[in-house]
């Protein structure tokens, strides 16, 4: 039973709970309550304060393309969501490191994310300022990811992997900011909606994920 | 035959070559001039600009952990450079996470090794003021990772991962600076040790690979 620490909206949690499912690996979500993150029992988990981490047994992980590659290996049949052939697989690696390292960034969509989708979801205020001059790198990441799908139905080609996990999770939450909405037609729009019919994403929207720790 | 796109100095591009080293992969380095990487040909690689850039026929790829691990896949043994072992894989995974999301960050390593070794060395101008400031996260980040070493002799555990060639190409060019070498004591200092004894960090030190680009 693999304990996932997490919090409901967040794109990283809800990529390790759709693994989870999507590798029929038995899970509970562990709630971690606001400012939670930063005391010391959530700590001793994740020494950097992000959600989210697991524990499986006593083994205990964090960082989300650790835990997700993780669940990949251990359960389920061995790297099913990692494509055998290596340049597939480079592209699922490349794409999850373009979701890390400029998609969920500040000044790109983790920044038009939080002031147009989470800040007013939880009533936080909003920056309209650094909204807007998030734009442009939002626009340029979408437009990289949208080039990965011209060579199949998924991020890696034909096959569903941990890239399409991942970069849908986030993905789906900045949907919901109405500048991303016209970034996103064409295969991103075709591409979410492929996802949103699996069951690993249905049950893991931000509302499923509040109800689950509710 | 790998072409390499990097610069003397980068410890992602170091990364990159110390890994074709490690797997006997047919590499040549493309020196990428100052400024190049923001001019089309290079973004032609790399639509966000940062180095390196590979090529291996007509595939090309961008990213280093992914091609770090394309390089394991597809040359010499199959992932040689990952542990079977599904939980010493995610510790590998995870330190390649705290490397490029924590150590590799503003107000952490990135400022400090830019302001104590980088700039100093390219006659780069020196902010103080920054590098005074991330040295506590410098810090936080090598305590981290000088956690997972109590694990056994290489980041992963027992066996010599890509882990320990990433975080060590980032660590090798940060220990030049002051302020990390009482960091570095204990068994930081000696699995730096046992790195520098490889062919594949002997032959990527900042001087080889600028003799490399001569």
């Amino acid at each position: 039973m693999i304990t996932v620490h997490s919090i409901p909206g967040s794109p990283y949690g809800r990529a390790v709970l759709a693994t989870c499912i999507e590798k029929a690996a038995p899970y509970r979500l562990q709630p971690v309550t606001p400012g939670a993150h930063r005391q010391p029992a959530y700590m001793a988990l994740h020494p950097f304060s992000k959600i989210p981490a697991i524990e499986d047994g006593d083994f205990k992980l964090y960082e989300t393309q650790a835990i997700m590659r993780y669940v990949d290996a251990a359960y389920g049949a061995p790297r099913a969501l990692t494509p055998r052939d290596p340049k597939s697989e480079a592209r699922m690696n490349q794409v999850m490191g373009v979701i890390d390292c400029y998609f969920f960034a500040p000044n790109s969509a983790m920044t038009l994310g939080f002031n147009r989708v989470v800040a007013p979801k939880l009533g936080f205020p909003v920056d309209e300022e650094a909204a807007t001059a998030s734009i442009p790198r939002t626009r340029h990441c979408i437009e990289v990811l949208s080039g990965f799908l011209e060579q199949g139905p998924f991020m890696a080609g034909d096959a569903f992997s941990l890239a399409d996990i991942l970069a849908g999770s986030h993905l789906e939450l900045l949907s919901a900011a109405p500048e991303a909405k016209e970034m996103m037609q064409g295969p991103v729009q075709g591409w979410l909606d492929r996802l949103a019919a699996r069951p690993s994403f249905a049950a893991t929207t931000w509302e499923q994920v509040a109800a689950m720790a509710a």
